[in-house]
C-alpha cells in the first residue's frame, strides 16, 4: 500500500463529513517580513505596531490575507488534490486579526454534493473554519470545487446544493475587538481619502504594475504550505509553465490597491471570487477597484466599503470588466468582491 | 479626481516645508533573516545577539543599512516619484542602532531649491530624519534630487543651495551608547585586522562576486516599501529591463566587503554616494575599498575608518576608480564614501 | 599583504589542531519562515508551536537542517575554501533542538590527514561541533574533504585516518529532553503511519517534484552564511552555471519526504551522505526513501527509523539507486543515510 496521500475523490465525500486538516502552523514575524518582500504592501496597520496600537488593536496583526492563505493551504491535500477546478468562494469572514504566535488549524465540513451529468466528477461544497490555539475563529469561508471520481461507476450521492449568500451582509461583518478609527492618522497611513470620499460606482485605477517571476510565486505558495505540484514542477503541464497560485494574484492585487485605497486597512470579508484566467511568470499585473457598496459599522469611526478588486494582465485604463457579450474581457485575471474597513 | 498619488512636482516644494512620510514600519527578526538571505553578510554584530552583547549593546541591532533602506524608502512617494535623477547624499549619520520592535517613521524638511535653466525641472534638497517609536533619531541624511515641474510656466522659486559638509567630521559621528570594543573577539568576528592594521591609501580587493537576479532585487526593494515602478515592471523601460534599486547594490557591496573588512562592524555615517551606472539582472557585482581616513573615537577600543566602497560590474583587480580624463571607469556602479567603526 | 581570507591549504592543517570558526549566528523566527518559503516542508513540530508543546518540547524548534546548514556553513572559510571535493560525512548527531534565540558557533578539530600520492593535495578529516550560547552541543559531525596544497614540495604529514562509525548506533542517538510521542496527534501531523507501519526494505516514492531556480538556491545558501563563490557567480564555472549547494538538495529532499514520511518528525543523525551529481537551475528534483533499519528508543512512544533518502533529477518510479555495475544510476543527485524519530 502506498503511504503517500492520494487525496480524496468525489465519492469519498459525504454530507456532514468533517475533515480535520493537517498541519497546524504558527504565524511569525518572519511571515510578516516575507509577505512584505513578496507583495508591495504598505497598509499602515500590518506595517506598524505603533499604528496598530493607535487604532485600538491589542497586538500587531499580520495582513489578513496571510491568515487566508495559510488556512486555505491546509485544505488542499484533503479537498482539492484531485480537483478539476476551483469554482468559487462565498461567505468568507475574517474574525479576530491573526498575530505572530497564533497557531492556525483548519477543519472543513462537507455542506453540498452534486455529481456531474457525465458521471466522472462532481462538485463538493465545504465550509472551512480556521481557529487559533485558543479555539477562537480566525476566519471561515465556503468554497466549491469540481473533483474527479475515482470510479465512474460509483453511485451518485443525493444532490445537496447549499444556499450561500451572494454577499456577506454588512451587519454580519465581524469587527476586530476595540477597533477605533476616531484618532486615525491619515498622514501616517499615506492618503487623505476617507469613507465619505468614496462613492458607489466609483472606479480607481491603481496605476502600478508588477511583472511576475517564478521564484517569487513559488516562495509565496510554499510559505502557505500549499504544495499543489502544478505550481512548482515544470513537468506538470505540457507547456512547461508553472501555474501561479491564484492567491498570489489576490495578494498582489490587494497590495497594488494601496495606491488609491491606502485607508482600506482591513479585509473584513470576501463575498465572492473568480480566478478568471491563469497567470504565468512574465505577466505584468495591474489592478483596479470599483466601489460596489458602503455601510456604516458599530465600531467608532469605522466604515465598510464593498469593493470589486480586479487584477489584469497589462494595464487597462478603461477598467472594463466584461465584453458586450457579458464574458470577461481578455486580460482579466481576477474578479474579487470584498468588504474592507476604512476610517469615516 | 484621481485618488492615486501623483507625487510632488518641483513647484510643490518650498523652503522650510516639512513632509511627514507614510507609512511607519516596524522592524522585525524577519527583516534580519531576509537581509541575510539577500546579501552575503556575515558581520558579527548583526549576525549574533551574543556578540552584540559582548561589545556592550543592550539589544541586538539589525544591519545599519536595513534602517537606511526603510527610512529612505518612505521618502520616495513624496520626494522622488517625479524625479529625473537622484543626484547625491550627504551628512548621513546613523544614531542609535535599530533593533527588532522599533517602528521607524521619516520626515523631511526642504532645505534647498534651484530651478534648472531650462525651466522644466529643478533640484530639491531635503534633510530627512528617521525616528523610532520613542521619538529618538535613528538616522538622518541630506539628499538632493532633480524633479520635474508640472507646469514649465510656473514661476521659479528663489534659489537656495544649502551648504553641506563634504564629509561628516569624525567628532560628529554618533557612537552607539555603551559600545565597547575592548573585549572584542577577533576569532568570532572572522578576521584579525584592527584599526592599526589599515593605512590611509590602502586598497582592498574584496575578491568575491555575485551575479544579480530579478527576483532577488525585487524582494529586497519591496521589503523596504520602495515601490518605484521602474524596479518591478518590465513595461516601464523601452528595453524591458527592470532597473535595480541603487540601495541593492549598496547592500551587496557592503556585504562583499566583509572579506577584508570583517571588523568594520558598524556604519557610522555615509559622507557621499554616487550611483555611477545602472545595474541589471545578469551583472556580476564585485567590490573594492580604499581607506580614505582614520580617526579615534571616544568609545572604548573603537576607531573609525573612512572608506571609499566601490562596486563594479565584473572584477577589476586594478581597483581603478577613474579614467585619465577623470570620468568614472567603465564598469563602476557605485562610489560610496562612509565611516565605519572598527576595534582598535 | 592581502587582508582577504586565502583559506587553509593542506599543509596548514595538523592533527589535534582546533579551529574556532567565525561568525556566531543567532537563529530567529525569520529563519523558520524563510525555510518554509524555500522548501515544501510541513513537518508538524517545526510548523506548529502548539504541536511541539504537545510532544513535550519546552520551546518551538526550527527544522533540524536549519541548524545543520548554519553550523556547516561556518566551517567553509576555514576548512573547504580550497577544497577539491567534499568526500563524506559521518557520525552527525543532533543533540538538543535549536530554537529561535539560540546563537550557534562551530569549532572543528583535525582528526585525520592523508596526503594524496600525487603530492598536490590531501584529505583532511575534521570533527566539528556546534554549540549554543550556553555551551550546550547542538550537533556534531565528522567530514572529510580533499584540499589543495599551497606548495606541492611541502613535506607530507604522518598519515592518520580516523576510524569512523559507518552508522550511528541507535543507542548513541540523542533524544530531545522530555520528548514524548504517547499523545501524538496523527490527524494534525498529516498521516496515520507509525513506527510499526514501516518495514525494513520498504521503499517510498515521495511522488512530488520541484524545479530548481537560481534565486531560490542563492537565497538559501546565503541564509546559512555559506559564501562559496561557485554558488553565486556565473563567472566561476566555464559553463556559466551556478552550482547548487548540496545542502539545498538535502533540504528539498527532506521536505519532499513529508509525503509518505510525515511522521518522521525529527532528524536524529546523519550516518553518511554523498552528493552524487551536481544540481543546477532547471533540474526537477524528486525523492524516494528506503527503510534501512528500525530501533526502539528510551523516549516514551518514540521509535527511530534509519532511512536512505535519495534525491533524483527527474522522477524514477523504479527507485533504483545503482546500475548493475554498482555505480550510481544516472539522475541520482543525493544518497543520504539518516535516523529519524517517529511515533510508535
Amino acid at each position: 500500500m502506498t503511504k503517500t496521500n492520494p487525496g480524496n475523490f468525489f465519492e469519498d465525500f459525504s454530507i456532514g463529513q468533517v475533515l480535520e486538516h493537517a498541519t497546524p502552523r504558527t504565524v511569525t514575524e518572519g511571515d510578516r517580513a516575507l509577505y512584505g518582500a513578496l507583495y508591495p504592501t504598505r497598509f499602515a496597520i500590518p506595517s506598524s505596531a505603533d499604528f496598530a496600537a493607535s487604532v485600538g488593536l491589542a497586538a500587531h496583526p499580520v495582513e489578513d490575507l496571510v491568515a487566508f492563505h495559510i488556512a486555505f493551504g491546509k485544505t488542499v491535500p484533503d479537498i482539492s488534490l484531485n480537483a478539476v477546478a476551483n469554482l468559487g468562494y462565498a461567505e468568507c469572514r475574517f474574525h479576530q486579526p491573526v498575530v505572530p504566535g497564533d497557531t492556525l488549524r483548519t477543519r472543513s465540513e462537507v455542506i453540498g454534493l452534486k455529481q456531474n451529468s457525465n458521471g466522472r466528477s462532481g462538485v463538493v461544497y465545504v465550509r472551512s473554519t480556521a481557529t487559533n490555539q485558543r479555539g477562537e475563529v480566525a476566519l471561515d469561508w465556503c468554497r466549491w470545487v469540481m473533483v474527479h471520481k475515482r470510479d465512474a461507476e460509483a453511485p451518485a450521492p443525493e444532490t445537496v446544493v447549499p444556499e450561500l449568500a451572494p454577499v456577506v451582509a454588512a451587519d454580519d461583518l465581524v469587527l476586530p475587538t476595540s477597533l477605533d478609527f476616531t484618532s486615525y492618522d491619515f498622514a501616517a497611513a499615506g492618503e487623505p481619502h476617507r469613507f465619505n470620499d468614496y462613492e458607489v460606482g466609483e472606479k480607481i485605477d491603481h496605476v502600478d504594475g508588477v511583472t511576475l517571476t517564478d521564484p517569487e510565486h513559488m516562495l509565496a505558495t510554499r510559505l502557505w504550505q500549499n504544495t499543489a505540484k502544478i505550481h512548482f514542477n515544470t513537468q506538470a503541464r505540457p507547456d512547461g509553465n508553472r501555474l501561479i497560485y491564484g492567491g498570489h494574484v489576490i495578494s498582489l492585487a490587494r497590495a497594488l490597491s494601496f495606491n488609491g485605497l491606502a485607508n482600506a486597512q482591513l479585509v473584513a470579508a470576501i463575498n465572492a471570487g473568480s480566478h478568471v484566467a491563469p497567470a504565468f511568470a512574465g505577466d505584468t499585473v495591474y489592478a483596479w477597484s470599483e466601489v460596489l457598496d458602503k455601510a456604516e459599522t458599530s465600531a467608532p469611526g469605522v466604515g465598510a466599503l464593498r469593493l470589486r478588486l480586479v487584477a489584469t494582465q497589462g494595464h487597462d485604463e478603461s477598467m472594463t470588466l466584461r465584453t458586450e457579450e457579458g464574458t470577461y474581457k481578455d486580460g482579466v485575471l481576477l474578479d474579487l468582491d470584498l468588504w474592507a474597513l476604512v476610517p469615516r
